[in-house]
């Protein structure tokens, strides 16, 4: 029996950057994966999406070209080529895949092909073969619960990575579900002309967000022409469509972008404790099971970089460094139009506690460089604790939020306060200087207001 | 005479944010403008180059929209209609200034139009009537030295806010400059398919930068057919053209980008030390009047966002709070395409002052957000002190490298170190994902290369 000092289980942005990590290490690793090297977010998940989300903000921005001062487009004229878009896509995938093969191998991780059974705690089979390792990291990820878009033709449900894969695609959606995914799906189809309806199980999109940032985006969907059904569930079968409760959804495909739920590695000779179907983990990713680790989507943490950052923490634990992985300090970015970034606690979440705490909040429509990007939708919001200013969130709903979300999580890595954040001189022209403004507005004093 | 606690010359963004401030410290302020209110940076500067370079790199990517899966539109049929874009800018220059008169009656600052006169150390003439002020702030800025394009026909030469209200531009343009300005307004001129030549009186462009972002925009403007003459002058007139030495310049306007100097307001009965030209100031922006500050481009910090700093440590520092400036925590923002971006020491200026240290590069090329958005060209280069790993210097050339930098400066500010950027979770798939890999570089333990 070949023997490992690790073995990880999956190959997506959890899996492969420990692997990598182990690598560097000195460990001898392997990585199992039952289908493609980075697994969903390369394949059919971040990756795919963000690059068909480029594609449909630019055709946006084309049409809205002349305001800017371009000549000679008929928006009339322009039209979407979703094939051509795919097969962008695709060459982009193969690329990052192929990079992340490449850094595997000079890593010295090895790659085994298969499923993955755990035999124990220390022992790994694929097929036929059966491995052993002193320690094994499972990062198998998760998937939107399939079954769950109620009684209908299952041929009209398309789950999100067949969507990214499809030829060409209709006019007409509806999707089923309330998160991020749904979200940005919903948006990637309306910039593209498509008629979409949202059927959202939650109360509000998005609803694990600050209420300012799922507010935001229920009044902008409803202002771009997004239909949302909210806390509803799709109840019976229709010609042309489908009904939720007495409203009838035309649509010529359902998109499933239901809850994500843990995909768990079958087991056999080994219990491993489980919260809500992920598994269970402490502050250094070891599941109940001694010697076995879990990280990424199948601890609950539903980010790619959730997923890597845990991917380090755990195997610099096998290593005998002890590094921990705080979960309020992940920043959680939604690919909208404007994108939506945050990162700490809520409003929502500070009242819980009893926290005493300031606020601010500051929009982009006085942003000088929003307005001459023609993008002034959107707002920084601030929060921190009274007593010593510290920063305990920020929420961004701005054009580039995702990039901008990085100097809010460094402050709070980095236990900045509202006079740190207020001492840090922003660009001018710039959109990040609204996180200056807002955390000047928590502090009573902004400038541009 | 009316009496004043603080006046203020000059209402650029050193000088009205130093208003605001000082109204909302409920010093009794007045601002004296003899042009327009938002001086150079609003009116004929930042915000005109920005909204046009916004006009320009959106008619550059409609050309290349196709790759992006968007049918329909000819790019030999795609036009750029300077005057629409002009007249966009127009636009939102008048409404940020009339934001900025807003926010200062807002804040109780009085204005007075005309040219000032600093009389001693306490009175300011403007016309026949004369005020008085515990406190005065020069902020009066600067602008190119006229008459530094050689002894050519001066209606061929532009001054850069003349071009920003031309109605319509020629095909041909020399750019006489080696600065932000002179690069900016190259980028945006060929982005919109016009011949650019650059006449640079340093050896380098962008000279003051990282010796690894002026050698990038080196090779970036040669790629792109920006022709440059390095520590040239532009040394006789021409049919057509202009000549430097033996080489001739085709072009039919030569835009003035000389190196700004500092407008100095007239004085009468007070003695200010110059240092180059500029004023010195100490810390807290004394000048060597007593009760004379100055702020802005005239000290010879040449950005509004340092000019905003100074303006705000300046009115501290008059109502009794000592806050400090740190221009080594001042970001550099260039427009290009892509953009550049840097704060602290250039490694040039570390190895000068024999620090030792370590550094990190990354490219963009193998960051996943840059390949979605077709956009690879760039990297971030981190430098830091070797014993304690305190960053010293953060450089990027990315898309997106001006909103980026934010997060470098806050790092800077509560003086971070590798480690701390290494635990600063990125969030997958961004750009800014590669500050965090230069920092892992630096460390000796990069991911993704």
């Amino acid at each position: 029996m070949k023997e490992y000092d690790l073995i990880i289980i999956g190959s997506g942005p959890a899996g492969y950057v420990a692997a990598l990590r182990a690598g560097q290490l000195g460990l001898k690793t392997a990585v199992v994966e039952k289908a493609k090297i980075g697994g969903m977010c390369l394949n059919w998940g971040c990756i795919p999406s963000k690059t068909l989300i480029e594609s449909a903000k630019l055709f946006d921005r084309t049409l809205k070209a002349s305001t800017f001062g371009i000549d000679g487009i008929d928006p009339k004229a322009v039209t979407f080529n979703w094939k051509k878009a795919v097969d962008r896509k695709n060459r982009i995938v193969t690329r990052l895949v192929k990079g992340v093969e490449f850094l595997l191998k000079r890593n010295g991780v090895e790659t085994i092909s298969g499923e993955a059974l755990l035999v124990g705690r220390n022992n790994v089979a694929v097929g036929a073969d059966e491995y052993s390792a002193k320690n094994v990291i499972i990062a198998t990820g998760s998937r939107p619960e399939i079954g769950k878009c109620g009684p209908i033709d299952q041929s009209k449900v398309v789950e999100i990575d067949q969507l990214f894969d499809m030829s060409e695609i209709p006019e007409k959606f509806a999707i089923y579900g309330s998160g991020g995914t749904a979200c940005e799906t919903a948006v990637m189809l309306r910039l593209l002309g498509k008629k979409v309806t949202i059927v959202s199980p939650q109360q509000s999109l998005l609803w694990f967000l600050d209420s300012s940032l799922s507010k935001f985006i229920s009044d902008k969907f409803s202002k771009s022409g997004i239909k949302v059904y909210a806390q509803r569930e799709i109840t019976k079968d229709g010609e042309g469509g489908v009904f939720s409760d007495e409203d009838f959804i035309e649509c010529d495909k359902l998109i499933n972008c239901a809850d994500r739920k843990a995909v768990l590695p079958e087991r056999s000779g080994v219990d491993i404790e489980l919260v809500d179907g992920f598994f269970k983990v402490d502050e250094f990713m070891r599941t109940s099971a001694p010697s076995v680790y879990a990280i990424g989507d199948v601890t609950g943490q539903m980010t790619a970089h959730a997923g890597s950052a845990q991917g380090a923490c755990a195997v610099n634990h096998i290593a005998g460094a002890k590094t921990s992985f705080d979960p309020l300090k992940i920043p959680i970015n939604i690919y909208l139009d404007p994108e939506i970034a945050a990162v700490g606690l809520t409003e929502e979440q500070i009242k819980a506690k009893g926290i005493e705490f300031k606020k601010g909040e500051f929009p982009l429509s006085v942003n000088s460089k929003a307005i001459t990007e023609g993008a002034t939708e959107g707002f920084v919001k601030v929060l921190a604790e009274s007593k010593y200013g510290e920063v305990l969130g920020v929420h961004i709903v701005a054009p580039n939020a995702t990039d901008m979300i990085a100097e809010a999580v460094a402050i709070m890595q980095l236990e900045g306060t509202l006079e740190d954040v207020g001492a840090v001189v922003h660009a001018h022209p710039t959109v990040s200087e609204t996180v200056l403004e807002a955390s000047f507005k928590a502090l009573d004093k902004p400038l541009h207001i």
